[in-house]
């Protein structure tokens, strides 16, 4: 093709100079920034560590057990340690040098990650079994693991929320737009789920960074477990000494499309909240919250 | 990277230990499970089979049509053989031998639905058409094919469906969820879905596994066709004799975000639901339910 | 695999013949219709000159800027001019020679679209901006970038929309449906949308072909933008010389799961839409509308 | 990495000006020169349609041939179309448009070619059998098939030789440079080589343009079937008028090392030429020549 | 491309016919032969094994050594496991059931071929070693193992003969014609050499299959250790009873296109043979050929 | 597979074993040397630089010439500068820190070889036409850069040598390595070349360290240029103060599979050296050597 007006040499002119302003769209160093690919290459082991039969393509057997992990072992390890490098650089470019974190400090947090694996399977393990037992469409637990998103999203949450609380900056918002990407199940890294949580179906389900989840929630399609409107002081709330986002305690059920915000607004114990409902204050353990009470106080 | 604690080595013994237990999780003969990547990549051939000049990247004529359809033919053959194959002995696992599928009978199946891929390409004709009917916002009927996530979602749902019927295990969850992961639009592959079917934007929409949906229907983002509570007898409920979820008759159209549950809940012929309508009991043909009267018997 | 019946063969036959009839699906000639890998090509090479930094993975330094940037501007020009042509002579292929549009034609709205590419990056650190400013959960700026759907979704839309306005067929669609498959947010090429546009969350979020927002607004998931009932004269609308959809005046925010709908609503400057809410006709600036008054005029 | 003294502008700069003069490497429109990758692909669909099961990674069935031999057949067609016709065009580009040949012309070589198939498989097929006999180290014919170098440069020449006769320009010395690259045996497309042909080792093997070749005929490696001296006219030669290659009757085998000199060069039928030899004279039918004597006539 | 006269569909009946006749290049059934692009990948994996730092693209340390093999230990087996069972099989095809080799036997071999990795490490060694002190023009031992195609060669026959001995059938020739197409040396699986062994430029080399090379021998390209004329008994040599390829003693160097012929030939130890020589008998101990006394005995 | 005995596990722990020992082949830091791999990528950007039209799958016209060479440009500087990085830091890691050539040494090194291209490409263009000058079997001068081996061989000659005068260790023989591997032809990076030189055929061909050739000089299949015995002081010859390899004056021609040896030997401009000659001392200018005389001095 050809420029016969030297145009593109001209457009070429006017994108570097677009570049030459600071900003953060311009600064030229975010190179530096970790790897998205590198990050999902890095779940991907983790999901073979945590999953083995179900992402093997390959035979497997009691004996070889040890050196199939061992092989995905290494590959997480590598490229965790790698990305979350990059991130810690990152965040401390601007710190004084004997105030940043070296590799040794990325290298820790990704050790601790994989010691806690084999907690974090057996929290997976309630998490698919509760799936199981909730939904009859289910035809095989193997089924659940296999296609549901729910079971992407919880994993994805599981490893990222780890990490969140070791103070990984970026990695863990990475690994939840990665699963809210293949699911529409927006969970923040932040998150706290106590264990056997179900989503059925997902798509729109959003979980902000302060909720808190009890054990044995189940959670349908829509729901959002957001904040109050945040046209408020976004600085402070960025540092989270505020809790924003609702408290579900064990047992409770909320199904599809229904919303429930604020900090202080508490679903008691084995309460059922029904689809569609608006719900922006505390009710008791035990309720039954339906469209037509939603947002009255029973 | 360097381990001098030996704390790597620890971390597998501690998750080669974690398999040891039985349960779902640690069954490594799940290896032999069929392999998603294959399924999907055999759904692709069926995808050139059945819009054959919209997938192609070589020039096409009608006197090298049968050749060009005999290549994907054979790979869409071979793959879903293997991994119809799979699925189904896995199923048969704890079976006694003398009443396990063999291999015959998931070519029988993969034999049946290419059988069938002219009856489907006729129907997905239909929906084609009624988006390009249906949505001022389409440019051409090649964009709907090109571009809608409904095409998608319910081009995976008849092949989904097809197999589901003749018993094939698994694989129409995988074929359904793909679509789901791409689209936002989740259909169980036992909906049952009438001719002319049209899905717009789509992302949300949820369909259960005993929807009945008649022709010419349109259904649009958000719109869940659900069950009521489901904290009842999942065991009976997964054997599918109970009818859960509603059925909507020929010509309904539901409007984004309306949610429409239980099994005996009729929509009758004609009707229009409107946005964000809750709907749990029938309503007779020609019915137009809206935001206002949506609970109420009309 | 054998096919000892000549089944396999039969299959062909048949769906041979089902290609023999006229209509959509059966046109041969689609293998000259644009090829959707090459177009999302042809975007990320965009998405490289937009956004250099965060998608190279290669050090970067002002000195070598241009030689960078001229790498994707080479690339990103070959892969649209193509497809863009595809598309054009797609369009055109039913007009009289002496009406078509030569690839000349292509190429100058390519040309046109990259001259825009420095204007484009100065809104869309904007909308980045506004991002960061708005939502608390954001760690960093860096991360609004990297993870936001938000920021995938209002990049390929003024990409597209740019295309869009100079009339180029097809491929506006295809950004689009890109950009949805990725973040649940569905957004017509042809909507107009102001500056320091911000969505949060997004799975869910449709906005019509005729919208118009104004600057500074801010949507959550689940909102549409959409238009009323579209069973009326479709090939009309198709036409795009009604409004159908409504307006947004500057910063009015909209929360989760509302929807606004009809091209004649208008929301008024500074106006808040509660989350949830049913809106159909017009509010003045500075409206607050929450779920309990949504219906009635304020 | 930085460039701070903008000396890679400069190279760029001297690169730039480097392709302003004139000559046969500054030609910018070599682009349109065939695609050495494409023709490769092309021959590897060939080597399947000639050796099918030897190449397929997927079983076979006598009921499944033809799909199995379509899908190659469409795909070799495509590319050799396609990559004669770029041959074609450029030998073209300075011949009025009158006297050009358009596409027609390289797809009607094609068809011949594919035409000849069966006829090359019969001889390759002869080829096969004669190594399977000659040599006591092959374990089983198959694994001539497999491993030999020589099949592989006989497989390539009888399809570039077809070629070279039917007037295709550049392509059949692409694929014999490939079988060149593979093997170390270098046969020039214009060599004719009559049935049962074989080659051992065949590292350093050189046949000539013009070179006529029996059948049953044996060659080692190292063997040069050449020109002499070639500071003649070259322009003269490159018509071809004049064979300057040696011709080897029926039966006749030339051990390792030996070189062949000269067009008029004849060695008769059943003649063994031991190893080492260097020869510039005939040799009637049954010689039997070594290094002791090999300079001098019987 | 369109085949207006159906002469592509004639072409594909042809080729279908040119299948139906018995002959080895028609039977479908070769598909179950091994594939050569495992076999490789399988030996790739050995490298790794054997050279583990040079083939390395990732940090390496001595804690996490063990896993590192690990993974390479994993897929060399599985990969030589399946390639060697389909070599297996193909050559029991004809025997009763009962004599046929199972899967347990190809794994068996398999595990010999692991365990016997750091003997062949050590010989390797021993090679490398040797090349770098013979050759002035190596840079550094790192340079010889990174680039030197003997090498290349002696790794692969080294494996080769490993499998070849204990009567793995095509899979050594496999590896040898991968060697011989990269590096131009063709060692037959079958020859027997001792330590220290050291391939100078190498193109052009040949070992017969029933050669015997002692330790500390050193050979340059274009050497041939060769068989007298074959058209004898073919079917009596296939067997190897007899001895058809020279012997050289310990210590022996062979200079650039020497041909040694004949299974009693016996080049004693410390001697030199020069360039270009021509030797059929044997030569005693510190002999130095060179081509003026070549044919002669000394 | 399974592993009943452990043997799996008792091979990996020999094999972790094997590496204990100190030794070139268990220095695991070996993972810090150069990636064979991104130098031959780097090669590939390289050629491009010289020719770029040919190596083009993309139009190309003279307005957008600089921004495709800047493409290559790029990628070639950063692949080169971190091998040749790794290579150096390799050969440093022995010296005090002080002594060591850092980053910025390797990217001089490289900014050098780029601005060296355009005299490259120069001399390229005359080895090009004097290919097509002497070789009647070349059918264009395209041909001859498309399809000649000798070009291949040439082009990483003149890259490896102009890296190889400046210091650079390992590379150059990387590169030349690779050209060996493709082509047969094994030139050492030290050999200095004239201009206009041609190789044909090439399989065979060796150039050594020392070898000196002037301009106009062709070169045969088989062609050693090469030292005496090397049993000598490997050490000393290593510092290349000796030279050990013959000189070729300019216009010598030499044909195929003769042997020069000898850092004296000085074959006289405008001489011939036959076939299969075996030379070990100087001959004047305007000889003419062949098999009859070759030992004699003339």
């Amino acid at each position: 093709m050809s420029d016969p007006d030297g145009r593109l040499e001209r457009v070429l002119d006017a994108l570097v100079d677009s570049y030459r302003a600071p900003g953060p769209l311009n600064a030229l160093e975010t190179w530096a920034l970790p790897n998205r690919r590198a990050v999902i290459e890095g779940f991907v082991h983790l999901q073979h560590l945590l999953y083995l039969g179900f992402f093997s393509t390959r035979s497997l057997g009691p004996d070889t057990l040890r050196l199939a992990l061992g092989e995905h072992l290494l590959e997480a390890r590598e490229r965790l340690c790698a990305q979350i490098g990059r991130a810690t650089a990152w965040q401390d470019r601007r710190r004084p040098v004997e105030e940043r974190r070296g590799p040794g400090w990325a290298s820790e947090r990704v050790l601790e990650l994989l010691e806690a694996l084999p907690t974090i399977r057996e929290r997976l393990l309630g998490d698919v079994e509760a799936a199981w037992r909730a939904d009859p469409a289910a035809e095989s637990v193997e089924d659940v693991v296999f296609s549901y998103p729910g079971v992407v999203a919880i994993t994805a949450h599981r490893v990222a929320h780890h990490l969140y609380r070791t103070g990984v900056p970026m990695i863990p918002r990475i690994l939840a737009e990665h699963a809210h990407a293949r699911t529409g199940i927006d969970i923040h890294p932040g998150a706290r789920i106590g264990d056997r949580f179900f989503i059925d179906h997902g798509t729109g389900v959003v979980i902000g960074a302060t909720a808190v989840i009890g054990d044995d929630v189940r959670i349908y399609q829509g729901v959002t477990l957001g904040a109050h409107s945040v046209r408020g002081d976004v600085e402070r709330d960025r540092e989270r000494v505020v809790k924003r986002h609702p408290t579900l305690e064990d047992r409770v059920t909320v199904y599809a499309g229904s919303t429930i915000l604020g900090g202080d607004t508490v679903v008691g114990a084995d309460s059922i909240v029904g689809g569609n409902v608006w719900l922006t204050h505390s009710v008791p353990p035990g309720s039954r919250i339906t469209r037509d009470h939603q947002g009255e106080r029973t």
